[in-house]
């Protein structure tokens, strides 16, 4: 990643697409998280949560969002890192144990920040899919870019 | 927790408030979600967090939103548990190592699904404070809640 030229703010325009993947979700890891963060049965139990909506075991949403800001944080190269002040979050699909996820970016707007005059947002929309192809969330986050230093003359 | 009455669509009322925490963020916990979910420096080491806009070590907003779903599962006695479809976040400022978080959750809509006859949405505004009484996240979430079951006499 290092070799990766590193974006602002003037680099960016929208339609440009970042991707990252796969990432594998390993079963012990969906009950771990689910045990510290979100111990409800359809996360921790295949058998009860056979009973849901959910029809098996599922990660929590909280976990897709997790692993995606992983995939996030290899799939753009923005200067300054990928840092968020929000956005908003969808997830039409479980993430299952033992799938796969990758993450499509699409950068949807860009516009320099009124009170920091050194930095911009960007938002971006992220695709997470699972091994089919199918999207497991849908996240539009506004995240802070840095734009380009500018070297004075005088 | 098993004593508490479960509410269907018909028990929440517009305005009703749940609270839970306060919650412990370990650095260690910190530390070790940033390395799987968020491997950046201001997630991961404080001297490199200073010069950032964060002005140090903050958790990663997932990981706020983690620890947030937590403290919800505890707060919300809804029949068939707390699960969401989506929702806006907001993180007006970071969670810091060693803070502690409670949430307080107020319902803002109610409204039946046109598509389940046996469910129906809350939506859920979830404030998480930190010690200071400082909103670090405001999430507003749309969750699906079972209608009481109706119980025919013919």
């Amino acid at each position: 990643m290092a070799e990766r030229t590193k974006l602002f703010l003037e680099d960016l325009a929208q339609g440009m697409r970042f991707t990252a993947g796969p990432l594998r979700v390993e079963a012990e890891e969906v009950a771990a998280f689910a045990a510290r963060y979100d111990p409800q049965p359809f996360h921790l139990d295949d058998a009860a949560a056979r009973g849901t909506l959910f029809g098996g075991l599922a990660a929590s949403g909280w976990h897709t969002a997790a692993l995606t800001m992983r995939l996030v944080t290899e799939a753009l190269p923005f200067a300054g890192g990928v840092v968020g002040a929000g956005g908003e979050i969808r997830w039409p699909r479980p993430t299952r144990p033992s799938d796969e996820l990758r993450v499509e970016c699409e950068v949807v707007g860009i516009e320099p920040s009124r009170s920091r005059p050194g930095e911009g947002w960007a938002t971006v929309r992220t695709t997470t899919l699972n091994r089919k192809g199918e999207p497991v969330q849908v996240l539009t986050a506004r995240l802070l870019v840095p734009r380009r230093p500018t070297h004075g003359t005088g």
